[in-house]
């Protein structure tokens, strides 16, 4: 492990001086943003994510806003899932393709009108690619990045935070829908979502100089909840299947391989840029896709490359995000298996840098 | 200063392997690949650099292909920069602007014929603005990163290190030009640049499977030059005045505030997309510009934020890149500073982390 080098072009965040205060020990870079990784341990950090709550700097979750009278046309082009009916008040997850049907990214897309929506955007410069599509479309939009950070507040006591900040009224707030909340005279959206099966919120925090006044509102309120400074967590994530673009998929990847066929409505996604390529995929079937897999190992390095998985001397797939697991022993991952080598049950073997392990693919990932 | 967590995303290079076994100790992330910004220390190798030769692991400048009969027209698309005279063999510099004018990378773009070209780009996925152009005009261009990572040898003894390794003819090799030299069988494009003022090449390596033996021969060979394994050295390239894309521009400025309006021929390069927006700046000027910064100090602070230049107590500029310099003493720093109070001589004071310290406006940057 080596440092980080500082500089402007890893940019700070609005919430960067709570971070640091609170004792980040450990970044990763996103979207040219620092992300926070680890605070006291990854184990440490894991078991307080799921015993009580946690305020998450996640504003490396860049936007990108969409205006314009075309806003939905140009939204529908960059998805195969049908947008058609998604109402002001949702938030889709979505996967953007480009026209060979490869993942460009996995944003949360928010419909904040039919002319108005925020792109929350992975690990990539989503931005050029919306940008360059208008433009040679001539489509009437304004596409760019505001000044609005993602702070995820997660962890079974997030309704109880939530509430002591912004009212009992969030605590009817539904999976995957927003409403506009009241901070300090100024209205923020806020959905019930965020990168955790632990439960929680994500607040778009509108404009850099509330930041830091919001961390300190939560950090106070939820003193009697034990909250604390956290991050998403790589070992929470991989139990949970949580994908991450860059790690589990990439732009060689289509969305069925990624298991997300379900949010692939080729017949109906009118537009839809990568559509006639996918239609392909969708009918043949994808010939690999991700998997949950069981690594058993009692110790495991960092997965900083893709590890092949092999039946006997054949590779028939890759490791690509793991972790030892607490709380369910041994280890868990994310990887993506040949069709032959899918099924469940299926005995392989894991070659890391730190040794070979025996591996066997899972019929679904783990819970909470 | 945090540790920097390893994961997939943040992509390892052809070179890693020697990176690691010549003892790294800080990381950048760029273009979301693994960058070394130190070995033995910043000071030391910044000497090093100076005095003798070192090989860099700069694979973080991807490529963006541009194949096929519009790819001249696309590339001219991109910059404002006329490309007309540009031939077979040449290097050029680029800036890269989106419609209004604002840059959106300054790569370095190789001409390999007037229908395949090679764009090596700074920190921003410059691929997606070139592949969302092509596919808005339905350009007849194939547009890709291909597998080819630069490897820089800068330093004094760069020439007699190539020689060795790729014979005496590279010596004839002109700045900013390219030619094709052997290494075990095959054919590499080798140019005359790179990312400092102390001379040296870059080696586009074509097929990851080169890396390490390419390395590993030039270490080999340049062991009675004192070669060692280098990176772009965060003082030498703030003496010699080489911008950074993210730390001293981004895409708020135009090329004219970089200092760059030579490179933008906005009467005769034609169909250049931001070339509406730039007119209108060539023929008023910039409101702000880059200039070279002398900073009366002894310790500076990383350089993590843009630092408020001030008169008094207005604000009229900002550092973005500083360091202090062994060889000229005292801070040496890039930033950005109004027309009011641009001029050589002028007297302003910085306000870092670290304190406010007396800063002047320079002519020039610092030369070797």
């Amino acid at each position: 492990m080596a440092l980080i080098s500082p500089s402007r072009r890893l940019r700070r965040t609005p919430f960067s001086d709570g971070v640091e205060a609170a004792g980040v020990t450990g970044y990763t870079v996103y979207n040219r943003m620092l992300l926070p990784t680890v605070f006291r341990s990854i184990v440490e950090d894991y078991h307080h994510l799921k015993e009580a709550v946690q305020v998450w700097d996640v504003a490396c979750e860049r936007q990108v806003e969409v205006r314009g009278p075309d806003a939905a046309r140009l939204i529908q082009m960059l998805t195969p899932r049908d947008l058609r009916g998604m109402l002001a008040g949702q938030c889709y997850y979505m996967p953007v393709v480009d026209e060979t049907g490869g993942m460009l990214n996995d944003p949360v897309v928010v419909k904040l009108s039919d002319d108005r929506w925020w792109i929350s955007i992975a690990d990539s410069d989503l931005l050029l690619w919306v940008k360059g599509v208008a433009y040679g479309y001539r489509l009437d939009v304004l596409v760019d990045e505001p000044d609005i950070s993602p702070l995820a507040i997660q962890g079974p006591k997030s309704d109880d935070l939530m509430a002591a900040v912004f009212g009992d009224g969030i605590r009817d707030l539904r999976f995957f829908r927003y409403g506009w909340y009241d901070f300090k005279g100024k209205s923020l959206l806020i959905a019930r979502s965020g990168y955790s099966k632990q439960g929680g919120f994500e607040i778009y925090v509108d404009g850099s100089e509330i930041g830091m006044p919001l961390w300190n509102a939560l950090m106070e309120a939820g003193k009697p909840l034990d909250v604390r400074a956290g991050c998403p967590n790589g070992i929470e994530r991989v139990e949970g299947g949580l994908l991450s673009y860059g790690n589990d998929m990439t732009d060689d990847n289509t969305p069925h391989e990624c298991g997300l066929g379900r949010f692939c409505n080729t017949a109906t996604a009118v537009g839809c840029i990568g559509r006639d390529a996918l239609l392909r995929v969708a009918k043949e079937g994808p010939v690999k896709q991700v998997r949950a897999i069981a690594i058993d190992a009692t110790a495991l390095p960092g997965c900083d490359r893709p590890w092949p998985l092999m039946a006997g001397t054949k590779q028939v797939g890759q490791v690509t995000s793991a972790a030892i697991s607490p709380d369910f022993g041994g280890g868990v991952a994310i990887g993506m298996v040949r069709m032959t080598h899918w099924d469940a049950g299926q005995l392989l073997r894991v070659e890391t840098p730190g040794g070979a392990f025996d591996a066997e693919v899972r019929e679904s990932f783990w819970a909470l």
